[in-house]
């Protein structure tokens, strides 16, 4: 019914405005509304920038990922189109939650723990939106080349394992909100550095 | 006079922006500016996660349904592009009435009220707006295919439900700024399930 | 140098993004922040409604003029690219305007004045702007089909009386930003429902 | 993997978010919140608009850059991506720098210091993202037309010299910070003005 451009179209939109947005958790206050100098602000503020730089590149994983598997769809069904605006739904919360675990890290106490937590269980409900994704699309014949039992048991792994490691992102939020960013820092750098097979082939054979 | 695919890429980067803004709304006030617990504030503001779960869901389907829509459009003339404009006018207020609902629902009383009416008012310029777009392609002969009488009947009845139930909202919202969100959310989950059979002939043939 | 397509996706996502920002100028005051009922606070606002109005329409035929002037662009050199640059840095100044210009309109006064002046001399700049893209495609036959003396004079004019209306809105500022807005309607009005010849061309043929 | 159409679209987005966030930073107080008049607080900001005409153009800039750069990019790998990733990561911080810029300048002492840089380095992180994306391509063969040693050593002079540029502006900033934003002003108006052979040359020949 949709066809694949106007889908990515749009999702690539949301994922433009959803990494910018990111930066305005960055912002200080103004000189005259706070007694600290800009350079006791700046560097008091670290957390904002670690929150930025796990969340910059999540998303931007998540939009190499989307990229790559929309790549091999060969149409997009209704269910299709509503469990990726269920993931745009988790995206477009992840700068809500960056801010939230940015401000509240250095609070600790509860407050600092329901932060990280916060933020796990947005990047939980990313995860499992994307692993729907993959599961309707494998399922329902949805690709232009239809996957061997060994790849898409590859592939349910690699989407399966993001769901997994926020799981455990979110037990460890009752530790430490420090935890979380860590772990999240680590999934991404995983997935960063991480040569599919599917990735490498059509480069190679150009 | 424009092509359609400008007037679609546009709208899209429309839809993108303002169901991305929906999620400013769920900021949370920073640690000692307020003092109640993080776990208390984020439990205090579910109106904004109802709220936003609706408008989220009501943008990705007027993005369906325009996308539908204009898929079968052979020709922009320059009403056409003012009508969208205006459809887009009510889409980029829906942040706005989103987030005037869910500050003022658990306030009660007459303000509750007022912004269960705003937020259907909107909703309500949206969905006349898009029967507009829909009677005016209809009837002056934009489509690549005309529809049949049975057709249009069809189409008018699905475009206008929305119209007509928005009409009802803006009337609860006398009642209860709350029942305004169930019945808009209601409508929303209509239009995600209800299976046209214009949508499936494409697929299932294909 | 740069293909056409690139620059038109790039300002039509700057149009988008400002376009939707407009509305972040309607916000109310939450509860408890105000003491004025919701009712007398979106009443009390209506300036905001009508500056947002103006300044939707008014930048939603910049992108219709925008398009119909670049379909007629055969090649984009790096002057003209610039000069795109410039034409957006008044459309993204364009929500300051508003929400400035809405927010004094009420105060009166100098204020008042002030505000009114911001806004046409935004406004001006844009004009002017969109004048100079014109001047230079025509002047360095960079069309694909180059315009009769006609033609030429008729776009010139088309083009020249926004500039020179929005010089007349400047100018009425000093008298009330009312009417700054009232002039800017109006040349607004007039581009939606003036139909060019050269729009009108294509679609009759069709 | 990913074809060139795609990250052109995404890093456009990102652009033009970013671009118009700009403008974000140009708000003035309301009326009531501020015992000053509305001319002087628009007099006051000039820092403001100072900041935002240069990072608008330097955005803009960068944007005309990466799209002479990429439309010679053959195929586009996993490293790539990244490595544009990492420019839009600073991409977006620019706003960032940009209102902490303006809004410190007047203040001076080391606030002002701080800010200018702040300022430089974001620059500087962007300018040394564009020199790495250079070399990968040109490095790992990627283009379309590989280039000659004379092209090669003039291309990475061009975007080398903006990383040195901004290196002297940091340094510059524990002089003054106006004095950032001059050299920014500079270099940014060196890359305006600079008509390079490879841009000029498909102009003429058209």
């Amino acid at each position: 019914m949709m066809d694949r451009g106007r889908l990515e179209a749009f999702s690539d939109g949301v994922f433009a405005v959803a990494i910018t947005l990111l930066a305005l958790n960055l912002a200080v206050a103004g000189p005259g509304r706070d007694h600290h100098t800009l350079l006791y602000q700046l560097g008091h503020q670290w957390p904002a920038y670690v929150a930025y730089l796990v969340s910059f590149f999540t998303i931007g994983v998540i939009w190499v990922n989307h990229h790559a598997l929309f790549a091999q769809v060969a149409r997009v069904d209704r269910p299709l189109l509503f469990l990726n605006l269920l993931l745009l739904l988790f995206v477009v919360a992840i700068p809500f939650a960056t801010s939230t675990v940015s401000d509240y890290l250095l609070v600790g106490g509860q407050d600092a723990h329901v932060a990280g937590a916060l933020y796990a269980a947005v990047m939980e409900g990313m995860g499992l939106s994307f692993s729907l994704i993959f599961i309707h699309i494998a399922g329902h014949g949805l690709m232009t080349v239809p996957m061997t039992p060994e790849e898409s048991r590859a592939a349910t792994l690699r989407f399966g394992v993001g769901a997994l490691v926020y799981l455990v992102a979110f037990g460890a939020a009752f530790i430490s909100a420090t935890l979380v960013l860590a772990i999240a820092g680590l999934i991404t750098t995983y997935y960063i550095f991480r040569q599919t097979p599917g990735d490498a082939g059509p480069e190679t054979s150009e």
